[in-house]
């Protein structure tokens, strides 16, 4: 399937496109959409809940449908693609991903905070034992710097990991920190790299470009930019580019056209933009899931949610911290206070 | 104004985004608009038809509210930022031109196709004696190679623009283009670089962070991406990014993003993305007044009208030459039939 691509792309929209659309998948979509992804020469599609396998929960957002009927839909039209789930430890477990590879799942993305490759080595041994290809999936990886980022990856390959994935979950990176990421990255390691971006700050496309430059193979796309906060690097805008740079993909650019407009736009209530929310995410490279915890601070103590925002990321607080919130809210609130009584 | 600030932003909305709606800006929408841009601090706004002074007509889309009327409401509420106007000559004329300085417009866009700047030294003579702030701005910029584009804009130089632009019209260039072209004309010219960009393959932002690397100091933006084909590079979002790269634009990042969200999202009747038809356009390359003749012919010859757009844009063909689309289109239809009955 592989032979000739210069890049593999692996389609994100059944996966991080359901946080996009409040997990709302109905198992006709994801047919729908897979069998168009397939048809179209997409050699990897994820399908999962937002937040991974087992993610359906009130803290994560329930499913409108069990995600295993959605991968099972997915496999039964994927006649040359192959079906991803996505896994992040402590949200799944090792049951809901030998459950997924049972019903046809080929490839597991093991995913953990930039910081915290050390919790995977387990479910990335069972992604193998299962005969999956298996991916180091680093989220958040803005919030390392280069040395500590190679350790985390190296930590993956060690694993058994065949590709380690550098992962712009909130949309914050520049392209000269890509380029200087992914390029130590290539140094270091033999496995492949790959690189998920988000849009929050207009530089989805920008980011690939450069990862692809300094040697990135795999990389990620959603259809539509269907995925959390601004989306991610639109897919078929992406096999366009490649058009454009003479690399092959493998993907038939006028097929992605146009299972965007007629099958994926519909099932989008609003179309993907740039707001103020997904921006200011973007800038403070903080978790989307601070959002409304922030908003609650700043009622609260009459403050702008984007100085505690703002804040948060210059403190690099992690998903779990988020009783830090009202603390930081709480400060920025007293330091107007003296300021204003000067 | 300009003191102490490393880029210029002129934001479109007002002008290129007419396209966005249609040309069915009010009065009240506009003034409300550059209001909140200029107490944002933006420098430069550019106000007018889609297509520039005079565009007003059935064959560029007939305007809502006359232009003049526009440019007043934009100058009666900025308090700081200077009100531009685009003018292509050949659709607008000197006479608009005086009348927009005369109600105060302080900076005259004159743009041409970029191969034939030698249209534009009467309209620059002109709007530097009415004491306008002069830009020459190269549209499809794309369709010349680098020594033909440093000879178009050593011309707008030598008629006296205090700004020469490089204008990606189709949203078609591809960031080592940008960069080969603006370090060409950075190392050519004296006088200001700027650089346009739109989204069509979803490189705007890349695109303008690489003209901004090479010495492009001048750049334009539209808040919500309001303007032709996918927009334009986002104004909110360019604003962050500068201030994450510690660059000073002079514009409050907070006000831009408050008034995207609240007095332009509105405006907006669909947001703003990346569709089939954009896309194309900026894969081939072309202009989008082409899209509905290629359609048109695609239906008569029974074929697909991107085969159609994406040679006109190999043939480098040009507004005005509408007539050479009938002939691509039988063209491919008899090669189709060709290849059939072999």
């Amino acid at each position: 399937m592989n032979d000739n691509r210069d890049v593999l792309i692996t389609e994100v929209a059944l996966r991080d496109g359901s946080h996009a659309i409040g997990h709302q998948y109905t198992v006709d979509q994801v047919r729908d959409v897979a069998r168009a992804l397939s048809n179209a020469g997409v050699p990897y599609m994820e399908v999962a809940h937002g937040d991974g396998l087992g993610g359906s929960s009130q803290q994560y957002g329930l499913s409108l449908t069990e995600e295993m009927k959605l991968i099972e839909a997915a496999v039964s039209v994927c006649d040359k693609a192959k079906v991803a789930v996505l896994l992040i430890p402590g949200i799944g477990t090792m049951n809901e991903l030998k459950q997924a590879a049972s019903i046809g799942a080929k490839m597991a993305r093991i995913a953990t905070h930039v910081t915290e490759a050390d919790v995977a080595p387990q479910h990335i041994t069972l992604a193998k034992e299962l005969g999956m290809e298996t991916v180091g999936f680093l989220m958040m990886s803005h919030m390392a710097p280069v040395d500590k980022l190679v350790e985390q990856a190296k930590l993956m390959e060690s694993y058994g990991a065949d590709t380690v994935y550098v992962v712009d979950s909130a949309g914050a990176m520049l392209p000269n920190e890509v380029r200087e990421k992914i390029r130590s990255l290539r140094q270091s390691l033999t496995i492949n790299i790959g690189f998920h971006a988000h849009n929050n700050l207009s530089l989805a496309m920008a980011n690939t470009f450069v990862a692809i430059e300094e040697g990135a193979t795999r990389i990620d796309g959603s259809v539509r930019c269907l995925g959390a906060g601004a989306g991610n690097t639109q897919t078929e805008v992406l096999v366009a580019v490649l058009e454009r740079l003479g690399l092959n993909s493998g993907v038939d650019l006028y097929k992605m056209m146009d299972l965007a407009e007629s099958i994926v736009s519909p099932i989008l209530k609003q179309p993907q933009e740039i707001t103020r929310d997904s921006l200011v995410m973007g800038y403070a490279g903080v978790y989307s899931s601070f959002l409304l915890h922030a908003q609650r601070a700043a009622k609260h103590f009459n403050i702008d949610p984007r100085d505690i925002l703002i804040e948060l990321g210059k403190r690099k607080v992690v998903g779990g911290q988020e009783d830090m919130i009202i603390d930081v809210a709480s400060e920025i609130a007293n330091k107007k206070q003296s300021s204003l009584s000067v």
